[in-house]
């Protein structure tokens, strides 16, 4: 595409592509804006190299003078979106690319590939924060994932309200609190299982989690306790019927006087398992698959569409494709989130700015991210986390329900 | 683990451990070993920096002892494992990592990470050329995918029989045949459809592949004809019933002399999409989503089990942990595959070699990977491409059914 239009001469057309869904997955009530801060460190990475020139070139996939482009190839465009850690819609536009066609054309598949993986993980760690009611949650999914992946899933997790990650390497890129327990192998390795807690708490002192169910669970816990006294911070149950087993060793443990100790339950956990412990005596979650796998949603469908592009008098042309089931709407938009007595109504998404309606109140949601090819929208992790709370608590409350339904906002779309 | 192990001694104890799934995802009949050659790259590039340093000492993960074992860290153990592109079953012993505990549990993350991803989109891809009966196919899952999971689905795709890629990246790093075709921002991106082929003809010769349905089928159809002529390369189709449009098309080609013009169809295909399309006049598939989302399995949920370590004596002594559900066979083992007239029977797991039985013959199934740290078992993509065409024509013919089932072949474990 780009060797074609720079042959004939529109690739330079000034051109505007969107970032959206069609619709949600999973009959959930809202997607989650995430990646934003990932694909602006990605974008400003974004530059080939001899080694890329050289395939593309010997392979024939571009001709000389599209490789001559591409050396020189520097993001030089606009581009807005949704804030990281804005609840989006069907049809919000949570990303605009503006530039020329062979700018924008290039991100396409960098924009798509950064977004759909994280809105995904996002949409699934959120509603699992709901699900867990204020107890803290590990992310421990690195090990069913892409090991790359592993560590974008790990930020998105703690953006969402996730309290820490497992994957240090995302702590030490991301500054994602980690937090880790010791694995069966551990107490495989040990002639015993006394042997192996008390070299765990001679190692890492007696407020560690031991993990109590490679054997026998309550042996292990009075093991546990006998060791580590009632100063022992938590023990961590990963098989059986959690709910249960939590019961029993939270009796257990109460009756040997370590009242404070913690108990930390994982294994094949998702939103709904979570929620179905509510009334069970765990302190907080470890999950890892179905986090990692955006709980049976594993991508968020997100598609990229020029949506206008110069004409040849120069002036913006609206554009949309006819397929059936897949036509869009022409131009680029507008988005606000209409709130009335504080609580979100609706999501505008309007050729201009919505007109005021009284009672009512408009937010923007498209905040500037690059200018001119300059990144200006960094930003700390914190903020996005801070903002993604503060986004679910202006939704209506349906919003956070698990069960599947509708879109917890309708999205009104004017030309 | 590794802090509290290299304190207590430990970390020395000789390990075994092994890579296994439970069960086979989604009803599937087979499962297929496949990451190997990007494990044992990352293998090689496993080391500790001083950036990791820091940041696990800064933030107490480890003590400045284990800080300075992983300076020095280098894997040093043994590694066999399936020859990549090979079927395995539930049980099957993937891969085994021999070596002290310290360097073992090290590489838990590191192998789980790359099989569970690979394996799980490898299964779907091998289901998905069967589906396709011989006709190629194309991958093209990469906006669908964490930009770097995207390379790695590529490079699998092409071992499990795709054609080629549209991941250009896969083709630098791995050496995957790439193809590709325009978008409908191309075509949108002119003032019209017509200026749009002519453009794509001119830049890349008559033998292209012209999308058609950004507007009118029938009309686009027979704008490329006119402008490429009847040696116009292929024209996709990516919207409406796949098989309905293909048959209007088709006739449409034969009737204006584009006899030997491809169809190209895509949009949201998976293995049962294209075997529903096997009497529908395409020529090939383009698949995104559901390829590298692994089809409704996203992770091939193989686990990382210490199965054996040493004891105060030195001798190796089994080890297996007994929670409910989860619970392991100790001991290191064994894997081949019998066959009775060259069709696979079973899948043997015992912990010595099998004794012969009359009439069948018994292949082993392990190959050697890595000897005392050094990597050994690098191959081309293609000999596990070629492994993996051989493999499944040696199952029994269920084997390749797509419906749900029971594993191709039983998993006889012997002790």
């Amino acid at each position: 595409m780009l060797r074609a239009a720079l042959r004939d001469g529109t690739a330079a057309r000034h051109s505007v592509f969107e970032v959206f869904a069609r619709r949600l997955p999973q009959g959930r009530r809202y997607g989650v804006a995430a990646g934003t801060g990932r694909f602006l460190d990605a974008l400003e990475r974004f530059r080939f190299g001899a080694s890329e020139l050289d395939f593309l070139t010997s392979h024939g996939v571009v001709d000389d003078d599209t490789a001559a482009w591409l050396h020189d190839f520097r993001f030089g465009g606009d581009i807005w979106g949704y804030a990281e850690g804005e609840c989006y819609f069907p049809g919000s536009p949570i990303l605009r690319v503006e530039g020329t066609f062979a700018e924008t054309i290039l991100l396409e598949t960098l924009a798509l590939s950064i977004f759909n993986h994280d809105c995904a993980v996002a949409a699934a760690a959120s509603r699992m924060v709901q699900a867990a009611g204020g107890r803290p949650l590990i992310e421990m999914g690195s090990r069913r994932t892409h090991e790359k992946a592993a560590v974008a899933a790990a930020r998105v997790a703690y953006l969402c309200g996730f309290a820490s990650t497992s994957n240090l390497e995302a702590g030490r890129v991301h500054g994602v609190p980690t937090a880790g327990t010791s694995a069966h192998a551990f107490t495989l390795l040990h002639d015993d299982e006394r042997q192996a807690f008390r070299s765990q708490i001679a190692a890492t002192g007696e407020d560690t989690t031991l993990l109590v169910d490679t054997y026998d669970v309550a042996e292990a816990v009075r093991t546990a306790v006998e060791l580590a006294g009632p100063r022992l911070g938590a023990v961590r149950i990963d098989s059986g019927d959690l709910r249960v087993v939590a019961e029993e060793v939270r009796r257990q443990l109460d009756g040997l006087g370590a009242r404070d100790t913690r108990l930390v339950v994982t294994g094949d956990l998702d939103e709904y398992a979570i929620a179905a412990l509510a009334a069970a005596p765990c302190d907080s979650y470890g999950v890892g698959t179905s986090l990692v796998t955006g709980s049976g949603a594993p991508t968020a469908s997100l598609v990229y569409k020029l949506v206008a592009r110069e004409d040849v008098s120069g002036a913006l042309l609206p554009v949309a494709k006819a397929s059936p089931g897949k036509s869009g709407t022409g131009g680029r938009k507008h988005a606000h989130r209409r709130f009335q007595d504080g609580v979100a109504q609706a999501e505008l998404v309007s050729a201009s700015p919505p007109a005021p309606e009284p009672g009512t109140e408009d937010r923007p949601l498209q905040v500037p991210l690059v200018a001119a090819g300059r990144i200006i929208g960094r930003e700390p992790l914190e903020a996005a986390r801070e903002r993604h709370r503060r986004a679910l608590a202006e939704l209506p409350p349906t919003a956070l329900h698990l069960t599947k339904g509708d879109p917890a906002l309708p999205t009104l779309a004017e030309r």
